[in-house]
């Protein structure tokens, strides 16, 4: 469900260890809240030189830190429309980012899209509600499996 | 102006014809309901072994199944905010890609994002109202011409 | 903020100095309402034969014009609900390609999904209010620096 596509310079994310940390690390943003960890899916679309521009500008060595653009797709929960919900989940963004961006000279970017729930599709199923048994056994079974709402 | 960017392991579509097969089935979806074929833009995006990763994981040979990630932007038209309705687009979405990804052996995903119409262009063209004269003109050339809306 | 994704086949954008020309040129669209040119991130995405279909067909040499997708995230600003709005922001986008696609004999299409400014971060920093000093002051340094809003 959350969908994030990661556009980078092939400075950055050089090898895999690289990106498989970040896709785990974020893991927990979403299974905190009770979602299931196969819901995330993470993909790396490295940009040569030439092909991104910053404000006019070449994406490659002529800049001071790489550029790494993040663009989040969240569906199956959306944020309450409340400055302090918004603001928590930014920050909680940022703090799972930082060691795979900042702490390592890039600068980064990222923007999130909440789309329909109801416009959504895992193997054929519509997921369970948020929250629901459904939720809980996809979470334990870690896929998409049969589930019955009761309720 | 539905646009389908499907992101996808080396291991599946891949040939050409495979490719081609899907762009042309999901045709139905869209021209069953009025709105001309040229619409209809399917974009592969071929996810080398490390780039992608569901739950943390490698979206590789180390998985049961291949997995396949669609998503989808819907511009023309929008599914009235209606249970069934959304469950008949997903189901209707469901029956097209079968043969393409389940019946494969595939794991897939689908989301779709509904976006504004009037931010929406083809050709220096804005597309003709959906269900209106100028939209089965298109329809019929089967590329954007020069069309009037009489009101 | 604008995040330009632009799939394109190989016969398009051929050199970087046509990429980076696109690039510059729209900047205008965005620094004209006062928000800083680095906010500005454009993705040329290249689509080998074989990839990319429209109503079902390759986008290659068989087409009379290639076709280049343009698909657009504003985040920092939206446009008001308001038709007469809506057309100015497509004919000053098309004022902007015109050169890049049509005087090239390309087709294209453009489409613009409008996003959650609260769910947007640039190095760390939520951006400062549209038309704010904060942004003013990122506009001038042409980065994403420290700011404080003064209400």
């Amino acid at each position: 469900m959350p969908l994030w596509n990661i556009y980078h310079p092939p400075s950055t994310f050089v090898d895999d260890a690289s990106k498989q940390a970040l896709a785990r690390d974020i893991l927990p943003f979403y299974t905190a809240i009770g979602l299931p960890a196969f819901y995330v899916v993470v993909n790396f679309i490295p940009m040569p030189a030439g092909t991104m521009y910053i404000g006019g500008e070449r994406n490659d060595e002529s800049r001071a830190r790489p550029f790494v653009r993040f663009a989040l797709d969240h569906i199956a929960v959306h944020t309450p429309d409340d400055d302090a919900q918004y603001r928590r989940v930014r920050e909680r963004f940022e703090e799972i980012v930082k060691p795979h961006v900042a702490d390592k000279g890039y600068s980064w970017e990222f923007h999130v899209a909440e789309t329909e729930r109801r416009l959504w599709g895992i193997d054929g199923f519509a997921p369970p509600p948020w929250g629901s048994e459904g939720e809980k056994l996809w979470a334990e079974k870690n896929e998409a499996v049969p589930w019955e709402d009761k309720k």
